[in-house]
Parts: structure tokens; sequence; C-alpha cells
């Protein structure tokens, strides 16, 4: 039993390897902006990362996302959004309102598709765009520090 | 015509006056985690109002709600709110994280129920609570700043 099952992940890593690029893409979220806000952090100018990552963080996910943060298994289909947006001074002092969006980095969660990196397919849009920005060592660098977190999401649902 | 149509203004506003504190009541809205983020804002402490009013405040509607935001009227059972969370210093140097809840302010466009103040209806829970904190008299004051703002609505839907 223990050779069969060998065999058979060993054929699943095969095909993933084998396919087609297209495959392994991971689409725009068209309706996130939809989706339930699971939470936010905020990166300041404080930050040495402030000139890449800074700003609003607002953290989204589907249904089977959500039911991923409840539960603490993310099941295929889940799909987890950090929507980074500019802070800028409004009139009020001391009041900060959203600006321009920075990137979407999206999370997809396909067992099959992304069985290489943990079950999850990774892609960023930059600004307002919906072409994917990144490549094949992006998308591994993705995976290479969310692997450190349990099933590869670090941020929780907040109450 | 005309004249039948002041009758029936005056009749609506008795009616609303004489109704019993409950029927006037705005119930905790138990589901709102699960709507749309409109946008969010955030009260720094440099904000003359930053005792009362500072951390990151999360807008959020329900699906008549974002009805509202889209088409410029808000429809009979539009609920909005305001989630107010403290920030608080993260690991991370220049993070910060969303802390304790300081109180979820609601308002619910009801045109029958609350025809005194422009068809809206105005409640804040402190802190966690499901308990409602206004008075009459504070409820009055929510709508004579909100009557300021189209709709009486002062958010903006973010892209």
């Amino acid at each position: 039993m223990r050779i069969v099952g060998i065999v058979a992940a060993g054929t699943l890593a095969i095909a993933t390897h084998t396919a087609a690029a297209p495959d392994e893409a991971v689409s725009y979220p068209a309706d996130y902006r939809q989706w339930a806000h699971v939470k936010s952090t905020l990166v300041g100018p404080q930050n040495p990362g402030f000139a890449t990552n800074g700003g609003l963080h607002h953290f989204y996910a589907n249904a089977k996302g959500m039911e991923g943060y409840r539960t603490g298994t993310f099941p295929d289909g889940a799909v987890l959004i950090d929507d980074l947006v500019e802070l800028k001074d409004a009139a009020t002092p001391g009041v900060s309102d959203e600006g321009a969006r920075r990137r979407l980095a999206v999370m997809v969660k396909d067992s099959r598709k992304f069985g290489d990196t943990g079950g999850w397919g990774f892609e960023v849009f930059k600004g307002d765009t919906q072409a994917a920005a990144l490549d094949v060592k992006a998308r591994a660098a993705c995976f290479a520090c969310h692997q450190k977190a349990a099933n590869a999401v670090f941020s929780q649902l907040r109450k």
C-alpha cells in the first residue's frame, strides 16, 4: 500500500510539472470587492519595506476562503486577496483616506493544479490592471515564504 | 393635489411621533462581517477628535446598501456600518494590526419608521456589546450632522 501511494504521488507531481502554463494561471478575481473582509494591516513609513509594501492592506476571502479561516482547512476553490492601497492625507488634520491601489495579490487553493506549492497558486496584479505580473520564479518566492505559515496563510480572521 | 400631499405628510409625521420606542430601535447587525467592505478611513493621533474617534474605521454595507452606493439612492432595508477598531503596534517595525473594537455605528434606511430623520435610523453599539447605546437626543445629533451629506451618507464606495 505504501509503494502504491508513492507511485501515485509521483504521477501527480509529473502531471503538474508537465502542465501547460495557462493551466497554472490564477485569473483576476473580478468580484472580490463583494467578498467578506478578513482583516486589515497598516504598513507605515517606519517599516523598512515601505517603498514596496507600504499602505493599507485589506484582506478579503470568497465563501470557501471564509470557510478556511473558520475551520482551519482551506478547501479547493478558496480564494484569498491582499488588496494594497495607498493612504493619503485628507482635508481634516490627522485623517487619512484610501488612495490609489498599489497591487492586488491573490492566492487560490487548488490541490491538483498547484500541487507543487502546497495546493496554492499565487498571482499579483499591479495597480488597477488585470494582467498577471508574476513569472515562475516570483511565484516560487511567494510559496517559499508562505509555506512558513500554517496552511500557507498568514492572515487570521478578525472577529 | 398639493393639499392632499401635505395632509398625507402630516399624518405620517404624527404616526412616527406616536410610535412606541421599540419600533424605532435599530437592531444589532449580527452578520455584518460577511457584508461587502465599502472603504476604510484612518483617524490618527493628530486628529483633534482622536480620543473619541481615533482608529481604523471600516465601512460595510448589506446588499441594499451597496445598491445605494452604486445608484445614489438608498432603498429601504439598506444598512450601513462604521466599525471602529483600535490600531496597535505589531512586532514588525512600522506595522500596525487591528486591536479591540471601539464601537459599531449603524445606519438603517426605513422611510416609514424613521421619517423624522430623513428615513434613516441611527444606533451605536459600544465595544463588542450588542446593546444599543444611544438615547433620543444622541440619535438626533447623528442626523443633525448626517443631513449635511447627500442622502445623509458621507462615505463613498471605493473601487
